[in-house]
């Protein structure tokens, strides 16, 4: 039996095992999810294990705080390459739990389609690579070298994974990292994704009175922080949709007429976007078009604000604090820390003297180029393209995948990006959701890549 | 026994009364406090029946989600004037809990203080003008005949209160009303309210996309509703501090230079009053003084800002929806319908159709201006002036007490009002306290109003 012949058999057993690695609440950022996401790293682990991978560790991470991370190799094809896969199997929190339309932990298939937390975010695609291996290992036909890391803090930044490659440096030795955190340009065009873009991520406080006050005593007499937060907020956009921090943009890389050609051709179109979107239009920097603005561009973005009484009712309420939690995604060549001083110079040049403020960084991820041309990159490509039947886009993808340049820098080796994701599966969002027929394939293609990525020599 | 006698010999009974009291979370605006709020009815009840009063009644109102009013009346004083005394035992919310240092419901005494959510609004204030009245029927020297309503709505905007009163009108028929929920112009000077602002409360919901979207994916793309909010928002005041809804400002009656040169002589400095609300620095409508603005000119202030993830750690959401409670104090001869009128135009002007938005009104309530001249304000002058020793302040009082204009509205009578609250008691945020020399204080005032009023003929 060759390793399709074995996916096309497992069929039925691979997609429970998907629903039950749904059903685990592994969500990072939340405390009391702490035992849950240990649970993740053991499930993550067993599975290693009866697929026949060898050297399997749960590392503890951080101090006290982290959470852990799950290493697996093995090792047996002499003389050929190492491909290093990295996955995670951590999710996002579920709020707001009254929009699902199902519960997020509690899997549910309509159609082609399944849903739940982390579906498409990203363990549809962990559990593809792993059973890619699977069948590779289990019919003998596995020839290149191959470890696995599988986090439990990518949706918290990742923010021990670089000191882990660093002090692991030797054991994570590779020829190529395949991230299988990623996504597909449309339902059946694959994609290769060669830029993401950094993050800086960031809340802001602003104090007004030292504490709550009486909003018919003593308002119109001072300046409400909620207030001042929403003219601070608005001030860092301007007419044109683009971001006011000052230097900003000085070191944003500016797209080469090809690129601006070549993402052109992306088979969305705005009104479908807005549509995916479900608002009534769209918005952006001008002279810019959707796909430039959410892949090649930077922005900055309110990812939540809260200030005064936000309950039931009218509580006449004059806040002390308000608060907002604001990201930046980030394009070559920007760096978070310079962010963080711009915004706090932003802050400083239009914050008035009537109110305190504090700026908080949370979150911190250099944006990514990779080289298009290396030979792992090609294997891949040619794996999607026999998969899907039609050759891969290349993308800049949106969002921050820190992992990828941490492998990038701390081993030194070409990454290859290459994951099934879709920009509507509601990632992070309500009711996420994965399309079901691209877990097979997603399957195959990683099949297909470490076939091809067997033969490349030195 | 005179009554100041009694009251002297049962200071310590009315302060373990008050503490009773003060144990009671009777939060209106919350509908798991009903019970409680239930219970604080009982507790009037039963307070009034035990110091004589009869026909007392607990007044379901609204159709099932209303909280109940207490009524009960002494009508023995044959040809006397009879007194309509107005309070309230609900109470607001209590968080942020973790900023108090006692907790809410567990009134605790430092100094001449005492601490407890509802000791300055308005539980010392209401149990002020029953033991003055207990006072006067144990001592048999009540010469008025008295009706009371206590009622469990205020802090949600009495929205019962007015059809209360004109279903009610004969039996509540009267020669003037007093509310007692007022404060005065400072520790030792006793002060008239003789105007009162107006409220109209508003919830602004801004929708962007149809549900929470991946900030990577889809930001710089579409307007961030909490983007869009905070625009909207820091939009509604112009340099000058002036609120910039429509017509805001059309129908405010100017002050009088003679009520200038009285509010003038308040005794509060803006350092002072910076200091009370522990600022670095005030802010306001250019060209009125901190009294004016508090008390004489409309404002508009947030009292709550919710959008997107606001918990612990960094969730890169792009918000389906933002929201903004907003409540603006209206003066003579503003109303609230108008300025809802004057928001949804404002929005209609300057939301941009990259967003939806809906506005709810929570509250509302008439600005009033009373007659400074009655002769029951003149009892209620001559009152204080005698247990305080100093001529009563006339005050414009910067928050809404609907109840007050629904009392002269309905019932067409004067109405007086005069409490023993402080403007730094920390009403409505947490710490809320009141200074116990005026709780006796006030008793003595109350006693002394009920005697000077029964003296006024028809």
């Amino acid at each position: 039996m060759d390793a399709h012949t074995f996916l096309h058999t497992h069929r039925e057993i691979f997609l429970d095992e998907l629903k039950t690695f749904l059903t685990l609440p592994t969500i990072s950022t939340l405390s009391e999810y702490r035992a849950d996401v240990q649970r993740g790293a053991e499930w993550v682990a067993g599975n290693l294990r009866a697929i026949g991978f060898e050297h399997i560790e749960i590392f503890p991470t951080g101090e006290g705080a982290g959470q852990p991370l799950v290493y697996a190799d093995w090792l047996h094809a002499e003389g050929a390459p190492t491909v290093l896969v990295y996955g995670h199997f951590d999710v996002q929190p579920v709020d707001p739990l009254h929009e699902w339309l199902t519960p997020p932990f509690a899997p549910t298939i309509h159609g082609d389609t399944i849903y739940a937390r982390g579906a498409s975010d990203m363990k549809a695609q962990t559990l593809a690579f792993l059973k890619a291996l699977e069948a590779l290992l289990r019919t003998n036909t596995l020839r290149v070298n191959v470890k696995v890391i599988v986090e439990g803090e990518e949706e918290i930044g990742s923010p021990h994974l670089a000191p882990f490659l660093r002090v692991h440096r030797e054991k994570l030795k590779c020829d190529v990292a395949l991230n299988a955190d990623s996504q597909m340009a449309a339902r059946d065009l694959p994609s290769i994704v060669y830029g993401l873009r950094g993050l800086g991520y960031f809340e802001i406080w602003v104090q007004g009175p030292a504490q709550d006050l009486h909003s018919g005593s003593f308002g119109g007499s001072l300046h409400n922080p909620a207030q001042a937060l929403c003219e601070l907020i608005a001030g860092m956009h301007d007419a044109e949709g683009r971001v006011t921090l000052p230097g900003f943009y000085d070191d944003v890389r500016a797209l080469s007429a090809e690129e601006r050609a070549e993402l052109a051709r992306f088979p969305v179109t705005d009104a479908q976007w807005a549509n995916v979107a479900g608002v009534t239009g769209l918005w952006g920097e001008k002279g810019f078009s959707t796909v430039e603005r959410t892949g090649a561009r930077p922005t900055l973005e309110v990812n939540g604000l809260l200030s005064g009484f936000t309950g039931e009712g009218s509580k006449t309420v004059l806040p002390a604090k308000a608060m907002a939690k604001i990201s930046t995604r980030l394009v070559p060549n920007q760096h978070p820390d310079q962010v963080k001083q711009q915004l706090e110079a932003y802050l400083r040049a239009h914050a008035p003297n009537t109110i305190r403020w504090q700026v908080k960084q949370l979150a911190a991820g250099e944006p990514v180029l990779l080289n298009r041309n290396s030979r792992y990159v090609q294997a891949a490509a040619h794996a999607l393209q026999e998969t899907f039947g039609v050759a891969p886009a290349f993308q800049l993808l949106g969002w921050s995948v820190p992992v990828t340049n941490m492998l990038n820098d701390e081993l030194g080796v070409d990454v290859v990006v290459m994951g099934f994701g879709l920009a509507d599966d509601g990632t992070h969002g309500p009711n996420e959701h994965f399309y079901l027929p691209n877990f097979y394939r997603g399957i195959e293609s990683y099949i297909r890549f470490f076939q091809y990525a067997a033969e490349i020599g030195d």
